[in-house]
């Protein structure tokens, strides 16, 4: 499984899906080069908790870029709409709620091939989960297959030969337990991630948004509690 | 031809192309939201150019997207590489140069789908040029093709069906010397503009780089001048 000197980069939110996400790009021998976007998230806390991870994980670089999408705004996590609270489990992905951020994923997905191609690096990894999720278009296996269908045609290395990218997606088909198992397997301290939509001022989860309540049923279904819980 | 309230969002870098685009976007009756990256370029000139061409053509807005390509290089653009000069303009667009930056119009066209789609608006104009161009892999139709169909599937509009996003390119099988009378007809002043890779401290064209070339080949094609070459 282990290729020395492969490299790949991770986007990296410092939340469960992309912490775990880090962790098996290293446990299958990449080389992690970790990409967070201070984008104008309201949840800026995860880009503190991205941080604790990349280190703990021992990543060659980890580059946090600005991206100011709160200039388009548009949703619940980049202007002044409420994020919704204490949904129903069995409703969350049914439709796409107000923490949807348009274009989201493309945008980190550019911008990790732009950095992908400048490193000689043809492997991306991105976290996405279409099973316990909230709905968003740009988790779904049809749009990461989009995506690197188009990687290969936008590029010199896709275009001259020299890369075939690809886009990993390890977690698109597990249940968050199943997520969590992983990440734990492989070792995850998982009290140094964040998941939460709207933290309280000290980054600790307000435990009844929409990956609050995902997350929290996930360490339920194992039997275990989540380790953010534990806080004072 | 004229739609009235019919919005789109045109990128626009100050350049020949996407001045003339822009202005094909509003012959076309469409409200014009304008939007440039200050992005690390060493022709950073642009954006003054830019913001005079928005306000000359009247934009509804223009917005300046900070992102910056420069952390991850790779690009005579964004990075202590030089600028190649004088090349054969027979030769320029049988290779990729030095000056193709990663992923680059992938960036840009993903962060004009987040605006737009945060606008309400499906309409989206590129000045990609596949004729009189540099061979860059991100100006060719498949790619924008690739990009259109990724548009649909990634975002909550292109999913419920509130907006079919298009991509404009209506420049993509021009010559640089229709683009310009195209340009001229609509009334745009050229001399607002600035298409240099590697423009002298006070913002005039080197002359010699690859768009220099094009643009001063392509004046000559219709027996003018460039309004630029008036400089003192």
């Amino acid at each position: 499984m282990t290729t020395p000197g492969r490299k790949a980069v991770v986007l990296l939110s410092g939340g469960v899906d992309s912490t775990t996400t880090l962790h098996i790009a290293k446990s299958e021998g990449f080389e992690v080069y970790a990409l967070s976007f201070r984008y104008g998230q309201r949840h800026v806390h995860e880009l503190d908790c991205a941080a604790c991870v990349a280190r703990a994980a021992g990543v060659v670089r980890h580059e946090v870029l600005d991206v100011n999408l709160r200039a388009f705004g548009g949703s619940a996590l980049t202007a002044d709409i409420a994020v919704p609270k204490h949904r129903d489990l069995a409703t969350i992905g049914a439709d796409i709620p107000p923490t949807y951020v348009p274009a989201r994923n493309t945008v980190f997905l550019a911008l990790a091939l732009a950095w992908a191609e400048a490193l000689g690096v043809a492997d991306i990894f991105i976290g996405v989960n279409a099973l316990d999720y909230s709905g968003y278009p740009d988790c779904r296996p049809e749009f990461i297959a989009a995506f690197e269908h188009l990687a290969n045609l936008a590029t010199k290395a896709g275009v001259e030969g020299q890369a075939r990218f690809r886009i990993h997606t390890p977690l698109i088909h597990l249940t968050k337990a199943q997520i969590i198992r992983k990440g734990l397997d492989l070792g995850v301290d998982f009290g140094l991630t964040s998941s939460c939509y709207d933290p309280r001022p000290d980054g600790s989860p307000c435990g009844e948004c929409d990956s609050c309540e995902l997350r929290l049923q996930g360490f339920a279904d194992l039997g275990l509690h989540d380790p953010l819980e534990k806080r004072p």
